[in-house]
Protein backbone atom coordinates (compact mmCIF):
# COMPACT_ATOMS: atom_id res chain seq x y z
CA UNK A 1 0.00 0.00 0.00
CA UNK A 2 1.70 3.41 -0.81
CA UNK A 3 1.13 6.04 1.62
CA UNK A 4 -0.90 8.06 -0.56
CA UNK A 5 -3.40 5.85 -1.78
CA UNK A 6 -5.53 3.08 -0.43
CA UNK A 7 -4.79 -0.20 -2.13
CA UNK A 8 -7.47 -1.23 -4.75
CA UNK A 9 -9.78 -4.52 -4.47
CA UNK A 10 -12.16 -6.70 -6.28
CA UNK A 11 -14.91 -5.12 -4.04
CA UNK A 12 -13.32 -1.35 -4.02
CA UNK A 13 -13.61 -1.52 -7.63
CA UNK A 14 -16.66 -0.28 -9.57
CA UNK A 15 -18.31 -1.86 -11.95
CA UNK A 16 -19.44 1.05 -14.24
CA UNK A 17 -17.95 4.39 -14.41
CA UNK A 18 -14.47 3.29 -13.31
CA UNK A 19 -12.91 6.63 -14.35
CA UNK A 20 -14.98 8.37 -11.62
CA UNK A 21 -13.11 6.03 -8.77
CA UNK A 22 -10.22 7.12 -6.73
CA UNK A 23 -7.96 5.57 -4.02
CA UNK A 24 -6.21 9.02 -3.20
CA UNK A 25 -6.19 8.89 0.69
CA UNK A 26 -6.41 13.55 0.32
CA UNK A 27 -9.63 12.89 -1.72
CA UNK A 28 -11.25 10.35 0.91
CA UNK A 29 -10.27 12.20 3.86
CA UNK A 30 -11.64 15.37 1.98
CA UNK A 31 -15.02 13.70 1.24
CA UNK A 32 -15.55 12.44 4.89
CA UNK A 33 -14.27 15.78 6.49
CA UNK A 34 -17.32 17.89 4.29
CA UNK A 35 -19.57 15.70 6.03
CA UNK A 36 -20.55 13.85 9.22
CA UNK A 37 -23.80 11.75 8.31
CA UNK A 38 -22.66 8.60 7.15
CA UNK A 39 -25.05 5.25 5.85
CA UNK A 40 -23.98 2.51 7.95
CA UNK A 41 -24.47 -1.14 6.59
CA UNK A 42 -24.69 -4.64 8.18
CA UNK A 43 -26.42 -7.70 7.86
CA UNK A 44 -28.93 -8.75 10.22
CA UNK A 45 -30.38 -12.34 9.93
CA UNK A 46 -29.29 -12.62 6.64
CA UNK A 47 -30.84 -9.55 5.25
CA UNK A 48 -28.88 -5.60 4.83
CA UNK A 49 -29.71 -3.01 7.02
CA UNK A 50 -28.73 0.96 6.32
CA UNK A 51 -29.22 3.48 8.99
CA UNK A 52 -27.60 6.43 8.85
CA UNK A 53 -25.84 8.11 11.54
CA UNK A 54 -23.36 10.30 12.72
CA UNK A 55 -19.45 9.94 12.64
CA UNK A 56 -16.25 11.48 13.30
CA UNK A 57 -12.52 10.87 11.53
CA UNK A 58 -9.27 10.54 13.01
CA UNK A 59 -6.57 9.91 10.98
CA UNK A 60 -7.30 6.82 9.24
CA UNK A 61 -10.01 5.36 12.04
CA UNK A 62 -14.22 6.71 11.71
CA UNK A 63 -15.74 6.56 14.29
CA UNK A 64 -19.83 5.61 14.00
CA UNK A 65 -21.99 6.94 16.19
CA UNK A 66 -23.62 3.53 17.83
CA UNK A 67 -27.28 5.06 19.20
CA UNK A 68 -28.88 4.26 16.01
CA UNK A 69 -29.94 0.94 16.65
CA UNK A 70 -27.20 0.09 19.35
CA UNK A 71 -28.64 -2.96 20.50
CA UNK A 72 -28.53 -5.09 16.99
CA UNK A 73 -25.16 -3.78 17.00
CA UNK A 74 -24.17 -4.60 20.36
CA UNK A 75 -25.35 -7.67 19.92
CA UNK A 76 -23.37 -8.32 16.47
CA UNK A 77 -20.63 -6.95 17.81
CA UNK A 78 -20.77 -10.00 20.23
CA UNK A 79 -21.62 -12.48 17.87
CA UNK A 80 -19.28 -11.59 15.03
CA UNK A 81 -15.73 -11.62 17.69
CA UNK A 82 -13.07 -10.04 16.35
CA UNK A 83 -15.65 -7.69 14.70
CA UNK A 84 -18.74 -6.99 12.74
CA UNK A 85 -18.80 -7.08 8.55
CA UNK A 86 -20.04 -3.26 7.84
CA UNK A 87 -19.74 -0.84 4.73
CA UNK A 88 -19.91 2.84 5.47
CA UNK A 89 -21.15 5.69 2.78
CA UNK A 90 -20.87 9.15 2.58
CA UNK A 91 -22.55 10.79 0.05
CA UNK A 92 -22.54 14.41 -0.92
CA UNK A 93 -24.68 15.79 -3.88
CA UNK A 94 -23.41 18.86 -5.62
CA UNK A 95 -25.39 19.04 -8.70
CA UNK A 96 -28.79 18.11 -11.08
CA UNK A 97 -27.31 17.44 -14.42
CA UNK A 98 -29.68 17.49 -17.00
CA UNK A 99 -28.59 16.15 -20.18
CA UNK A 100 -31.11 16.61 -23.76
CA UNK A 101 -31.84 12.65 -23.03
CA UNK A 102 -33.34 11.27 -20.66
CA UNK A 103 -30.41 8.76 -20.34
CA UNK A 104 -27.81 10.78 -19.96
CA UNK A 105 -29.48 12.72 -16.83
CA UNK A 106 -27.21 12.19 -13.63
CA UNK A 107 -25.35 13.72 -10.67
CA UNK A 108 -22.42 15.24 -10.00
CA UNK A 109 -21.78 13.53 -6.42
CA UNK A 110 -18.54 12.68 -3.99
CA UNK A 111 -19.02 9.86 -2.62
CA UNK A 112 -16.80 7.18 -0.09
CA UNK A 113 -17.45 3.57 0.31
CA UNK A 114 -15.88 1.92 3.13
CA UNK A 115 -15.74 -1.47 3.30
CA UNK A 116 -14.53 -3.30 6.84
CA UNK A 117 -14.79 -4.37 10.10
CA UNK A 118 -16.76 -2.59 13.07
CA UNK A 119 -15.56 -2.77 16.58
CA UNK A 120 -17.06 -1.41 19.62
CA UNK A 121 -14.43 0.90 21.34
CA UNK A 122 -13.68 0.26 25.07
CA UNK A 123 -10.28 1.75 25.47
CA UNK A 124 -11.20 4.83 27.68
CA UNK A 125 -9.14 6.98 26.55
CA UNK A 126 -10.25 6.43 22.91
CA UNK A 127 -13.55 6.91 23.51
CA UNK A 128 -13.34 10.40 24.79
CA UNK A 129 -11.32 11.11 21.64
CA UNK A 130 -14.04 9.92 19.38
CA UNK A 131 -16.72 11.30 21.18
CA UNK A 132 -14.69 14.73 20.71
CA UNK A 133 -14.88 13.75 17.25
CA UNK A 134 -18.51 12.72 16.78
CA UNK A 135 -19.12 16.60 18.18
CA UNK A 136 -16.73 18.15 16.53
CA UNK A 137 -17.22 16.35 12.54
CA UNK A 138 -20.48 18.30 12.78
CA UNK A 139 -19.70 21.31 14.43
CA UNK A 140 -15.25 22.19 14.67
CA UNK A 141 -14.44 23.26 17.79
CA UNK A 142 -17.49 22.69 19.55
CA UNK A 143 -16.29 19.80 21.60
CA UNK A 144 -14.31 22.26 23.46
CA UNK A 145 -17.13 24.17 24.31
CA UNK A 146 -19.97 22.12 26.02
CA UNK A 147 -20.21 20.11 29.07
CA UNK A 148 -18.07 16.71 28.79
CA UNK A 149 -19.86 13.19 28.97
CA UNK A 150 -20.09 11.98 32.34
CA UNK A 151 -18.76 8.47 33.16
CA UNK A 152 -22.84 7.40 32.99
CA UNK A 153 -23.09 8.90 29.57
CA UNK A 154 -19.92 7.66 28.40
CA UNK A 155 -21.01 4.06 29.27
CA UNK A 156 -24.06 4.80 27.65
CA UNK A 157 -22.57 5.53 24.58
CA UNK A 158 -21.86 2.80 22.02
CA UNK A 159 -18.96 4.05 19.04
CA UNK A 160 -18.01 1.77 16.57
CA UNK A 161 -14.38 2.30 14.79
CA UNK A 162 -13.87 1.40 11.44
CA UNK A 163 -10.47 1.15 10.03
CA UNK A 164 -10.00 3.05 6.56
CA UNK A 165 -8.09 0.59 4.43
CA UNK A 166 -10.13 -0.97 2.00
CA UNK A 167 -11.65 2.92 0.66
CA UNK A 168 -12.88 4.13 -2.55
CA UNK A 169 -14.08 7.55 -3.71
CA UNK A 170 -16.14 8.32 -6.30
CA UNK A 171 -16.80 11.97 -7.82
CA UNK A 172 -18.71 13.64 -10.79
CA UNK A 173 -18.30 16.70 -11.36
CA UNK A 174 -18.90 17.64 -14.75
CA UNK A 175 -21.27 19.07 -17.76
CA UNK A 176 -23.97 16.86 -18.98
CA UNK A 177 -22.53 14.33 -21.58
CA UNK A 178 -24.72 14.99 -24.09
CA UNK A 179 -24.83 12.65 -27.25
CA UNK A 180 -23.57 14.60 -30.87
CA UNK A 181 -26.18 13.50 -32.09
CA UNK A 182 -28.83 14.90 -29.47
CA UNK A 183 -26.90 18.55 -29.62
CA UNK A 184 -28.92 20.13 -31.70
CA UNK A 185 -32.20 19.19 -29.92
CA UNK A 186 -34.28 22.90 -28.26
CA UNK A 187 -34.16 21.35 -24.60
CA UNK A 188 -32.16 22.97 -21.97
CA UNK A 189 -29.18 20.96 -20.73
CA UNK A 190 -26.70 21.96 -17.98
CA UNK A 191 -26.12 21.83 -14.53
CA UNK A 192 -28.52 22.85 -11.17
CA UNK A 193 -26.14 23.65 -8.27
CA UNK A 194 -26.75 21.96 -5.38
CA UNK A 195 -25.32 23.14 -2.25
CA UNK A 196 -26.23 22.85 1.81
CA UNK A 197 -26.66 25.79 3.39
CA UNK A 198 -26.23 26.48 7.44
CA UNK A 199 -28.72 29.04 8.39
CA UNK A 200 -28.95 31.52 11.44
CA UNK A 201 -28.15 29.75 14.57
CA UNK A 202 -31.83 29.55 16.59
CA UNK A 203 -31.56 29.41 20.37
CA UNK A 204 -33.28 27.29 22.89
CA UNK A 205 -36.09 28.22 24.78
CA UNK A 206 -34.25 28.70 28.26
CA UNK A 207 -31.29 29.82 26.24
CA UNK A 208 -30.67 34.01 26.40
CA UNK A 209 -31.43 35.16 22.95
CA UNK A 210 -28.69 38.13 23.59
CA UNK A 211 -26.22 35.43 24.71
CA UNK A 212 -23.38 35.83 21.44
CA UNK A 213 -23.38 33.04 19.14
CA UNK A 214 -20.47 31.20 19.38
CA UNK A 215 -17.75 31.80 16.40
CA UNK A 216 -17.61 28.78 15.45
CA UNK A 217 -21.02 29.13 14.29
CA UNK A 218 -21.00 32.37 12.89
CA UNK A 219 -18.14 31.53 10.42
CA UNK A 220 -20.19 28.71 8.48
CA UNK B 1 -52.58 -3.13 7.24
CA UNK B 2 -54.61 -0.34 7.60
CA UNK B 3 -54.73 1.90 4.72
CA UNK B 4 -53.16 5.04 6.15
CA UNK B 5 -50.40 3.01 8.07
CA UNK B 6 -47.25 0.28 6.84
CA UNK B 7 -47.58 -2.64 8.81
CA UNK B 8 -45.09 -2.38 12.23
CA UNK B 9 -42.48 -5.35 12.22
CA UNK B 10 -40.06 -6.25 14.51
CA UNK B 11 -37.43 -4.89 12.22
CA UNK B 12 -39.24 -1.54 11.30
CA UNK B 13 -39.44 -1.63 15.14
CA UNK B 14 -36.34 1.02 16.39
CA UNK B 15 -34.27 -0.02 19.52
CA UNK B 16 -33.92 3.54 20.72
CA UNK B 17 -36.19 6.59 20.30
CA UNK B 18 -39.67 5.12 19.06
CA UNK B 19 -41.32 7.69 19.62
CA UNK B 20 -39.52 9.30 17.01
CA UNK B 21 -40.63 6.25 14.49
CA UNK B 22 -43.91 6.50 12.18
CA UNK B 23 -45.62 4.33 9.81
CA UNK B 24 -48.11 6.66 8.72
CA UNK B 25 -48.30 6.34 4.33
CA UNK B 26 -48.27 10.18 4.72
CA UNK B 27 -45.16 11.01 6.70
CA UNK B 28 -43.25 8.36 4.70
CA UNK B 29 -44.34 9.81 1.35
CA UNK B 30 -43.45 13.01 1.99
CA UNK B 31 -40.18 12.33 3.10
CA UNK B 32 -39.17 10.19 0.05
CA UNK B 33 -40.71 12.80 -2.73
CA UNK B 34 -38.11 15.37 -0.87
CA UNK B 35 -35.55 13.22 -1.77
CA UNK B 36 -34.21 11.32 -5.07
CA UNK B 37 -30.73 9.86 -3.76
CA UNK B 38 -31.25 6.55 -1.68
CA UNK B 39 -28.67 4.16 -0.29
CA UNK B 40 -29.04 1.02 -1.32
CA UNK B 41 -28.48 -2.03 1.12
CA UNK B 42 -27.64 -5.42 -0.43
CA UNK B 43 -25.45 -8.44 0.48
CA UNK B 44 -22.88 -9.78 -1.39
CA UNK B 45 -20.47 -12.69 -0.66
CA UNK B 46 -21.62 -12.49 3.11
CA UNK B 47 -20.95 -8.87 3.66
CA UNK B 48 -23.04 -5.71 3.32
CA UNK B 49 -22.89 -2.99 0.67
CA UNK B 50 -23.55 0.41 0.69
CA UNK B 51 -24.09 2.42 -2.70
CA UNK B 52 -25.59 5.80 -3.44
CA UNK B 53 -28.07 5.71 -6.81
CA UNK B 54 -30.90 7.35 -7.68
CA UNK B 55 -34.90 6.82 -6.75
CA UNK B 56 -38.26 7.76 -7.61
CA UNK B 57 -41.46 6.95 -6.40
CA UNK B 58 -44.59 5.53 -7.84
CA UNK B 59 -47.48 4.93 -5.22
CA UNK B 60 -46.44 2.68 -3.31
CA UNK B 61 -43.02 0.88 -5.59
CA UNK B 62 -39.94 2.73 -5.34
CA UNK B 63 -38.09 2.42 -8.70
CA UNK B 64 -34.02 1.94 -7.95
CA UNK B 65 -31.73 2.99 -10.76
CA UNK B 66 -29.20 0.06 -11.17
CA UNK B 67 -26.57 2.08 -12.29
CA UNK B 68 -24.15 2.28 -9.75
CA UNK B 69 -23.37 -1.35 -9.31
CA UNK B 70 -25.33 -2.92 -11.88
CA UNK B 71 -23.63 -5.51 -12.58
CA UNK B 72 -23.73 -7.17 -8.99
CA UNK B 73 -26.66 -5.97 -8.87
CA UNK B 74 -27.99 -8.00 -12.04
CA UNK B 75 -25.76 -11.25 -11.00
CA UNK B 76 -27.72 -11.00 -7.81
CA UNK B 77 -30.83 -10.56 -9.25
CA UNK B 78 -30.39 -13.83 -10.89
CA UNK B 79 -28.84 -15.86 -8.01
CA UNK B 80 -31.48 -14.79 -5.60
CA UNK B 81 -35.04 -15.90 -7.47
CA UNK B 82 -37.30 -14.03 -6.88
CA UNK B 83 -35.40 -11.08 -6.18
CA UNK B 84 -32.53 -9.73 -3.64
CA UNK B 85 -33.13 -8.84 0.22
CA UNK B 86 -32.28 -5.48 -0.10
CA UNK B 87 -32.49 -2.18 2.23
CA UNK B 88 -33.25 1.55 1.18
CA UNK B 89 -32.84 4.08 3.09
CA UNK B 90 -33.52 7.74 2.70
CA UNK B 91 -32.02 11.15 4.89
CA UNK B 92 -32.22 14.48 4.91
CA UNK B 93 -30.79 16.55 7.69
CA UNK B 94 -32.63 19.16 8.90
CA UNK B 95 -30.95 20.65 11.61
CA UNK B 96 -27.37 20.27 14.12
CA UNK B 97 -28.57 20.38 17.52
CA UNK B 98 -26.43 21.76 20.03
CA UNK B 99 -26.82 20.91 23.43
CA UNK B 100 -25.07 22.55 26.41
CA UNK B 101 -24.05 18.48 27.56
CA UNK B 102 -21.85 16.82 24.83
CA UNK B 103 -23.91 13.95 25.54
CA UNK B 104 -27.29 15.63 24.19
CA UNK B 105 -25.99 16.57 20.71
CA UNK B 106 -28.13 15.20 17.85
CA UNK B 107 -29.25 16.07 14.85
CA UNK B 108 -33.27 17.15 13.37
CA UNK B 109 -33.56 14.71 10.02
CA UNK B 110 -35.95 12.96 8.45
CA UNK B 111 -35.20 9.52 7.50
CA UNK B 112 -37.14 6.43 5.53
CA UNK B 113 -35.89 2.66 5.96
CA UNK B 114 -37.73 0.50 3.65
CA UNK B 115 -36.84 -3.06 3.89
CA UNK B 116 -38.01 -5.33 1.25
CA UNK B 117 -37.24 -7.16 -1.84
CA UNK B 118 -35.56 -5.71 -4.78
CA UNK B 119 -36.75 -7.39 -8.57
CA UNK B 120 -35.51 -6.15 -12.17
CA UNK B 121 -37.91 -4.44 -13.81
CA UNK B 122 -38.44 -6.18 -17.45
CA UNK B 123 -42.38 -5.36 -18.55
CA UNK B 124 -41.74 -2.76 -21.54
CA UNK B 125 -44.70 -0.30 -20.34
CA UNK B 126 -43.45 -0.43 -15.93
CA UNK B 127 -39.89 0.61 -17.44
CA UNK B 128 -41.12 3.61 -19.26
CA UNK B 129 -42.86 4.33 -16.28
CA UNK B 130 -39.63 3.83 -13.88
CA UNK B 131 -37.61 5.78 -15.75
CA UNK B 132 -39.77 8.83 -16.42
CA UNK B 133 -40.36 8.81 -12.55
CA UNK B 134 -36.60 8.54 -11.72
CA UNK B 135 -35.90 11.50 -13.79
CA UNK B 136 -39.10 13.42 -12.76
CA UNK B 137 -37.85 12.94 -8.77
CA UNK B 138 -34.98 15.13 -9.24
CA UNK B 139 -36.60 17.55 -11.51
CA UNK B 140 -40.15 17.44 -11.62
CA UNK B 141 -41.62 17.89 -15.09
CA UNK B 142 -38.12 17.09 -16.85
CA UNK B 143 -39.46 13.88 -18.18
CA UNK B 144 -41.35 15.56 -20.52
CA UNK B 145 -39.05 18.02 -22.03
CA UNK B 146 -36.17 15.63 -23.17
CA UNK B 147 -35.24 12.99 -25.41
CA UNK B 148 -37.11 9.86 -24.65
CA UNK B 149 -34.68 6.56 -24.09
CA UNK B 150 -34.26 4.92 -27.42
CA UNK B 151 -35.13 0.70 -26.84
CA UNK B 152 -31.21 0.67 -26.90
CA UNK B 153 -31.20 2.80 -24.07
CA UNK B 154 -33.80 1.35 -22.49
CA UNK B 155 -32.06 -2.37 -22.52
CA UNK B 156 -29.00 -0.88 -21.10
CA UNK B 157 -30.93 0.80 -18.06
CA UNK B 158 -31.43 -1.18 -14.96
CA UNK B 159 -34.00 -0.31 -12.75
CA UNK B 160 -35.10 -2.73 -9.45
CA UNK B 161 -38.17 -2.63 -8.52
CA UNK B 162 -39.14 -2.35 -4.02
CA UNK B 163 -42.56 -2.34 -2.96
CA UNK B 164 -43.06 -0.06 0.11
CA UNK B 165 -44.79 -2.68 2.61
CA UNK B 166 -42.19 -3.14 5.54
CA UNK B 167 -41.16 0.48 6.13
CA UNK B 168 -40.36 2.82 8.38
CA UNK B 169 -40.06 6.74 9.14
CA UNK B 170 -37.89 8.56 11.56
CA UNK B 171 -38.10 12.56 12.73
CA UNK B 172 -36.64 14.48 15.38
CA UNK B 173 -37.77 18.19 14.60
CA UNK B 174 -37.05 19.75 18.32
CA UNK B 175 -35.02 21.91 20.10
CA UNK B 176 -32.30 20.96 22.31
CA UNK B 177 -33.18 18.19 25.19
CA UNK B 178 -30.76 19.88 27.27
CA UNK B 179 -30.76 18.11 30.98
CA UNK B 180 -32.09 20.26 33.71
CA UNK B 181 -29.05 20.10 35.92
CA UNK B 182 -27.33 21.80 32.63
CA UNK B 183 -29.65 24.70 32.68
CA UNK B 184 -27.33 27.42 34.35
CA UNK B 185 -24.05 25.93 32.09
CA UNK B 186 -23.08 28.80 29.93
CA UNK B 187 -22.79 27.34 26.72
CA UNK B 188 -24.71 28.01 23.89
CA UNK B 189 -27.79 25.90 23.03
CA UNK B 190 -30.15 25.60 20.00
CA UNK B 191 -30.28 24.69 16.56
CA UNK B 192 -28.47 25.40 13.29
CA UNK B 193 -30.78 25.30 10.34
CA UNK B 194 -29.76 23.06 7.65
CA UNK B 195 -31.47 23.24 4.41
CA UNK B 196 -30.33 22.25 0.75
CA UNK B 197 -30.21 24.95 -1.83
CA UNK B 198 -30.33 24.77 -5.56
CA UNK B 199 -28.35 27.55 -7.19
CA UNK B 200 -28.63 29.29 -10.65
CA UNK B 201 -28.30 26.70 -13.43
CA UNK B 202 -25.59 26.31 -15.41
CA UNK B 203 -26.10 25.60 -19.39
CA UNK B 204 -23.88 23.09 -20.82
CA UNK B 205 -20.72 24.51 -23.23
CA UNK B 206 -22.48 24.19 -26.58
CA UNK B 207 -26.35 25.33 -25.06
CA UNK B 208 -26.68 28.60 -26.47
CA UNK B 209 -26.53 30.94 -23.15
CA UNK B 210 -29.83 33.14 -23.85
CA UNK B 211 -32.02 29.92 -24.02
CA UNK B 212 -34.52 30.48 -21.37
CA UNK B 213 -34.14 28.12 -18.23
CA UNK B 214 -37.44 26.23 -17.98
CA UNK B 215 -40.05 27.12 -15.74
CA UNK B 216 -39.25 23.75 -13.71
CA UNK B 217 -35.96 24.88 -13.07
CA UNK B 218 -36.56 28.27 -12.19
CA UNK B 219 -39.22 27.49 -9.60
CA UNK B 220 -36.61 25.97 -7.04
Amino acid sequence: MSSSGYEQTERTTPTRYRERASYDRATVHAILDDGYVCHLGFVRDGAPVVLPTLYGRVGERLYIHGSTGSRPLRAAGEAHEPGMPVCVTVTHVDGLVLARSAFNHTLNYRSVVIQGTARPVTDAEELTTALDALVDQAVPGRSADCRPATRKEVAATAVLRVDLAEVSAKVRNAPPADDAADAALPHWSGVVPVTTVYGAPVPAPGQDPGAPVPAYLTGR
